[in-house]
């Protein structure tokens, strides 16, 4: 039978698992990043009764019914007034003659001959920047600073955004060490606790990070606990496949719904999908480049499901295919890909990390995910691969 | 004479400007974002040894020159012993067996008779998923999740990155009044505070926000004292025109290298770039399009050059024009673009929020910058526009 689909895993789980939306009032300046629950209107027509629409003079557009008046006499406050832009000024006046156009002085007010003056002129009415009940905030999407920009004119101080889901990383492994330890024979880093608390922040979720669990039954249960009664989510890194330390997967499927252990996404197969005490658990495998698929795929679609946005679109870039890539067509394969940009276009390739350093997978420029039921894509084929980083990097 | 245009302004104010670099040592997992000040290489190779590549036996590969000998009596840690995925093993072992092809009980190990051991087999070499010295830190850009994860591997846990650009926001005007209070007549909300707070830290800069400084000179000048003493670059809102409170302009050219008044870039075009006290001090006028503009190519332009890293490209689509864009020859005008995906492609248009709601323009998809000397775009031109938001908000 074949494995189930990264699709058929998310849906599955989003049928199977029924999130409880948890919202938050916070200041609109601090909400970068967050997604409103629901729209938002202006609170205030602005300019609340009107504005100047440039730095001049107003004045009483009646005593210019038939031409220039005398204004040698004319005193501030009484016949005219000074209004910049922006500024509103007594309901006497109905006009603004352009600073340009006439001379202040202690005498009077000198007004250039060529001048016709009408009612309303240079004056932005009530509500002409914002008007009331203007929509100025959308639920749905992640606001960046423009979008703050727009409430802020709107007079919303606070709003309501959803909660940022907390997510849970159990990094398990007896051969593990922390970063920043020497590490001796037979250790590794555990370089994905950096990977996915940096992962979660750019998608806008509250990393709960744990320490190292060793392969111990008794303490990834009791450490699972803690993370289900804290976090929204809980990802557990390694033990995933069939070894003897192997709990993960196991533990997965004796406390909660198991609904898939083995994907058809590689690397990182032996992934399992869980449901505990109605918490996604999901067991991905340890080494980095399938950790950073499994984050990318399920984990992100799982965040953006919680915060109700769209699934991230990376920007796409079409390059040349210098090499071919073969790939099993029963599974979708992530793979990490060189970008070059020449006179001739974008050229790109799979980076050989397989083989190699690990980390030259991982400072790739892009990423191509092979279709399922295609086997290989040969070197001239077009491919649209998606960039890791801005445009601004790949300058030739 | 022609106004300058924003890459003279640029271009003279990094000529005439000696900036400091400014450097930290932070731990690795909180540098997202950041930006080394040099390359970094792997502290360690590993596996510092080696690793078995798969779940299974580490045996020793000798015993099985004439095929599979007899196991029946095989001790666990003498003759053989399990060797998980990534698993060190005793030097006396040197082929791995996979986990499949054995069954291990009490009564010693069976093995498939179809297997073939030979030396070094299923066995990952000493730096094989990282070689001590592989670069994993490259200076001059933003640190995303994957190249942290790069830093970590190679056991980098603190690294060195500039400083983030203390970027201090004076936002002024007597008829401004804070966020959060309410709005009478004559009066604004200052959003400008909200959109320039955001855009900083969108950028990877610090910012420094003050309260509402009103129009008084004396007021403007110790606060402007406090801001070049805290800050690296200090940003001024509003009276940057020539109306009788625009004081801004006139404190750049009095106490700095005023380098320039006006440029050639709408709206905003009574911008002041000047430099006091070898700090950048700039005034963008106050409407919050025209703010967003000079953040955007100035401020930006700026925080890029002290972080190191080469100015953002937004991503660009490329839309059908679908109303006659005009603009000046002389000036390079933003637009606000408003994004259609049809099933035809992409439709653009400018949205009108110059003769309506602000807000129109601030919540726009997308933004396009006329051409200098081009003074109108066709209806049914193709058009590239800058995206504000993921490809995934403009679904069909």
């Amino acid at each position: 039978m074949p494995l189930p689909t990264r699709k058929q895993v998310i849906e599955t789980l989003f049928a199977k698992w029924q999130p409880v939306d948890l919202v938050e009032t916070i200041a609109t300046e601090e909400a970068l990043g967050r997604v409103l629950t629901h729209n938002y209107h202006a609170l205030y027509s602005i300019p609340v009764v009107r504005a100047s629409a440039m730095d001049g003079v107003a004045v009483i557009s009646e005593r210019f019914a038939n031409g220039i008046p005398d204004t040698g006499q004319w005193v501030i406050g009484v016949d005219y007034c000074r209004a910049d832009t922006g500024d509103d000024f007594d309901d006497r006046f109905d006009a603004v003659i352009p600073i340009e156009k006439v001379i202040v002085s202690e005498t009077g007010l000198q007004i250039d001959p060529g001048v016709r003056v009408t009612k309303n002129m240079n004056i932005r009415p009530s509500g002409s920047m914002i008007m009331k009940g203007t929509t100025v905030g959308q639920a749905g999407r992640r606001l960046c600073s423009f979008d703050l920009a727009c409430l802020a004119m709107g007079g919303i101080a606070q709003v309501e955004v959803y909660k940022k889901p907390r997510v849970a990383f159990l990094p398990t492994g007896s051969e593990l060490v922390p970063l920043g330890t020497a590490v001796t024979r037979g250790e590794n880093i555990d370089s994905n606790s950096v990977l996915v608390k940096n992962m979660l922040l750019e998608m806008g979720a509250e990393p709960i990070m744990y320490p190292i669990v060793k392969d111990d039954r008794q303490q990834l249960d009791s450490t699972l606990d803690r993370a289900l009664a804290q976090a929204d989510v809980v990802i557990l890194s390694g033990g995933s496949s069939k070894g003897e330390e192997d709990f993960n997967a196991r533990i997965l499927e004796e406390r909660g719904v198991a609904l898939f252990h083995w994907v058809a996404a590689a690397p990182g197969k032996p992934m399992c999908v869980s449901i505990i005490e109605n918490k996604p658990v999901i067991n991905i495998p340890g080494p980095p480049i399938a950790m950073l698929y499994g984050m990318e795929w399920c984990i992100r679609a799982i965040v953006h499901h919680l915060l109700h946005i769209p699934m991230l679109k990376r920007q796409a870039i079409i390059g040349t295919l210098t090499e071919d890539i073969q790939a099993p067509p029963s599974m979708e394969v992530l793979c990490m890909m060189d970008v070059q940009n020449t006179p001739e276009g974008y050229r790109v390739k799979q980076k050989p990390w397989r083989n190699g350093s690990m980390v030259e997978g991982l400072s790739a420029g892009a990423l191509y995910i092979t279709e399922l039921g295609v086997e290989v894509k040969r070197a001239g084929e077009m491919l649209p691969v998606y960039l890791l980083r801005g445009e601004e990097y790949f300058d030739a």
